[in-house]
């Protein structure tokens, strides 16, 4: 438990607890049996498989519950849980033809992805509204006063304190409209066959598709895209900028308070072990932080998708271990911006 | 001259004239005066100046030929070369109240940027869909053949060259979408004062901004953006997701093209000192590179989203430093993956 | 459980039983409960407390468990968990003035962080010395056959596999090297107080500095290092610089396991959930991941270096995102590189 | 000229002519010929081809003048400008046998590189010389003043003007023990040939390349380090180690210049265009900038250590894009920062 986001102590600061449930392997392992449920299901809607065997697979497979020690064996050796897990299906169900057949194992991961992003996209729409919500509070309480402005870190001229506050609120306006227009692009099904061109379906491809992709509230590509991962780097990208955002507005903040510029006050600022007498901007500091923490990782994003041929291993391997974290980092960003919205009992003099 | 846009040979492998010409130093130059000649002319429609001087300041602002040597020195001095520029006009015409009166720095090189950007973005609109072209050209050519599909750099099974060429392409579509979406969105006005508020042009600075704006072919914010750099940072994000669709291209057309693989010939290769046999694949590598490049440099960017209250010195100069070079390594990427498609003689067996 | 080094089933790919013993929470409260003893008794030691006290206080603070939910709460309220751990020791001992009274949380957290590194260095060392072991015996038995040299991913002339091999073990003797030059460097005791330069223990400090290192078994440096992170920023450069080189080998692998190159047999590859035929080189490939997760998580620990004045919340707190992510990277990375050298079974034909 | 070292007025701020001479590229070129020239010489004394023919032709590599149109046409062709300079280089001597014969382009451009390297790391121990010296001396003047210490951006208690200066000037010191220490590892000699074994100088090529390395001043390794970057990386990590410990001296130093703070003062700030009162921290803002450029760009750096087999041309061209980069940022913040510390006329009230 070395991640911030799930340690027993740091999750306190770091934790989210709403996305972490999102992100949990529980919801994945829920994904991925929806996935393969679907799919069964799509197999007898379009006649592969005979309609009555395809209900009652599709109902063993979203009942069942995996080993997971014998998960943890097959990503070892096979590099991903589906292997392993398609193999404890087959067994529960005795019914090889019925599971997974004509499918691949990035099917299963990147549709039980899209699941889990469309759950988060969700909990982001709430929490960008929270916020902006929050900072209109505060330029209706402190808008008109007047604070100095600064730049280049200089006194410059005095502005309100709705000045200052606009930059910390419009581009919330942005991300919000940015996450509409990027969830269809990520809340996609993905059903590609071994090499992407869903050969082993046809003829019947796209009616599995279209019918996977409705029974799981996805969208429904024209085409695999195993390979093609712009949609989801932009995504990523996205939860950049939102931290970003909220990363100029904490710098700020912790700027404010700075004894001799005094422009802020906030309830609940933390204490130091060695002075009793200190008010730490400790959210105001971890807005930096995650800021700076998912710029780091959105050039981790960018590198991965250089994908070999039909699918990557190593570009791949390098998304999952960066892309929960950005997520996690932007959930903790938008909820820490809320606490502080409700937090701050005075800006300007 | 150490940077290979630029250098004197190496430009020969990463140069793009192109590109180089938007975004050379005197067609800055050219914008700032730009904006100087527009705001004067805005100063007198808004009453704020009289109209014939206005009228004949901005003429004498726009065929002005400022003094580099004095802009290098102010630049040392000032961290930016607009008090020097302001200056130099100020002398030249006499006229301190019609120029840059209730404007700041941060404003003309700002806006001076969203100008290139115009143009830039342009080219890239072109050379999208010039590449989309050559890559449908090549489909039509060589689609139906079949070649070894890989998954994880291992043989899976065969898919067609069209099924290898089509994760090429679509993405260059979807990117042709975000440009049109972010050309409004960077192709912006800047025009705050001092401390981004407009107070100084009070209360004609609507006015004065909305004819600017339709003088220089900008849109018109509803607010200077000097510390709220998200559609700039995601704007280069686009360019970094450009070229990273054309790295995966770039990659394929590498391991394609090894020998014992052999599923793609190429005209012109580039040869070896060492021996003369070899044919390099050089501009599939090139993409590669750039893509990386830009990986790389998007985390920079995502950094400079930090601005300190209303403008930060440090974090625009990293997003100066960086900017420019994605723009010419993406422009670089289209003409290079461009020339790819017309040398390449052969896909598949 | 987001972290793919925990998760319960990518753990099987990307976990390391061995690091994350040494990262675990609970070591990490074991190194911060042994520096409150260590300085308790050094405070004994210089007199500032009495000697008896001192004794039973520390074996006290050595045997305490502290409660996690309240370490949790503290954390979320101060940024960090040592006040809520100093007042669980307070109450506990009942020894107020006996317990941390000069020193600092980050005194603490430092401290614990270099007695982590300590043992993980251990761990490093060994490893470094397995994989360099393995392909020592690789070339053993390999080394004279010939295989194609390729140059730009082109076949050039005939190398021996020997060749090869020491562009993957020439680097891990110079990282050997490197870990001992840096082993003292950041296995360092920290002990500042509030604001680093230990006036509260005056004139006693380096006395209690002294004796705390000896305890401890770490440095003890001239000065505190609260705001100096370059050795642990240049520790982590070398983390990333073992994961590139074994990401080196993990890409040249991937590339000799081709269909058409075939310059390596492994037993025990990766199994595909669609193509039972096909034997994926899921460690090679994992190789790279992990060189390009930590060359992307480099850049966060440079940032990590601008502390603002004598300490930085912002900047403590990537470091504390990223730094053991990397370091489980590493881990992996040798373990890894161990499982290849001993499952090859042929380089060359 | 989109760089901003080389900017007609950008270079005013972020260029420095002495770095700049060192990596132009006529010394480049001067270097790669220097190569050739003593590569002939040691062909010579190693009687591989006649002594005076290796001395005639020496002498004529010596003083050749490249057509520099001809080496950018054959970058853009051979993705490198070597092949182009050995074919002017055997025109212009006529003779083929003694000009290039048994090296590779990698040889030659790695080896001007480590030429370079030497002419530069000359320059930063001068450097890094001169800061400290600053640094002492603004010591001796303010250091027994007392100014507040802050810790996470609070006030927190008194510490001396040498409290706060130690940590900008220790980490100098360091960084001069690593520098030390690094240059024997990147001065130095590539010879391997076309794959990078030398093979075509056997037997010879211990006595070449010895002969070589003692001509060109450069160490003599045991082995070509084409694919086995990570020298190359870990100086690249120290020159971000640089630029970041001067950042952190540059928050420092814009923190302290804010009005409420008033902790230092410094002649000769930078204006602004909108208000005349205003003193702009430039150089020390700069100082920040150049240190997340830099921690941005090693993550490039890093990246590149993953070569493909014997030569990776995508991997080196990385390199090339970033290194020189880094170089000169490195070396504008310490002349920056000498500045910078002539500038200080007051720390501390």
């Amino acid at each position: 438990m070395i991640g911030v986001f799930e340690h027993p102590w740091l999750q306190g600061l770091f934790g989210d607890a709403e996305a972490a449930a999102i992100w949990a392997p529980d919801q994945q392992l829920q994904h991925m049996l929806a996935f393969e449920a679907a799919f069964t299901r799509a197999l007898g809607q379009a006649g592969r498989i005979p309609q009555v065997q395809a209900d009652s697979v599709a109902l063993q497979i979203a009942a069942f519950k995996p080993e997971l020690a014998s998960l943890r064996r097959g990503t070892a050796q096979d590099g991903l849980p589906v292997p392993a897990l398609v193999a404890q299906l087959v067994q529960a169900t005795g019914a090889k033809t019925a599971v997974h057949q004509g499918a691949t194992s990035q099917d299963v991961i990147d549709t039980a992805l899209a699941l889990t992003l469309r759950n988060f996209n969700s909990l982001l729409e709430v929490r960008l509204a929270a916020v902006a919500g929050g900072l209109d509070q505060l330029a209706a309480k402190f808008g008109p006063r007047m604070i100095m402005g600064r730049t280049r870190m200089q006194a410059a001229l005095p502005v309100t304190v709705a000045d200052r506050l606009v930059a910390w609120s419009q581009p919330l306006a942005g991300h919000r409209d940015r996450l509409q227009g990027l969830r269809p692009k990520v809340e996609l099904l993905q059903l590609g066959g071994a090499v992407g061109n869903t050969a082993a379906l046809a003829p019947q491809a796209q009616t599995i598709s279209a019918d996977m992709a409705k029974r799981l509230g996805l969208g429904n590509p024209p085409r695999a895209w195993h390979a093609m991962r712009e949609n989801l780097v932009e995504y990523a990208g996205l939860l950049a900028l939102i931290s970003g955002s909220l990363g100029k507005m904490g710098q700020d903040i912790c700027l404010m308070a700075q004894q001799g510029v005094d422009e802020i006050a906030m309830s609940g600022g933390g204490s130091s072990s060695a002075m009793a007498h200190k008010q730490n901007p400790v959210l105001a500091e971890l807005l930096v932080t995650l800021a700076r923490f998912n710029a780091t990782q959105i050039a981790g994003m960018q590198h991965s998708m250089i994908h070999e041929q039909e699918r990557s291993g190593a570009a791949w391997g390098l998304e999952w271990m960066i892309l929960p974290q950005m997520a996690q980092a932007v959930a903790r960003s938008l909820s820490a911006a809320n606490e502080i919205c409700t937090s701050i009992t005075r800006i300007g003099a």
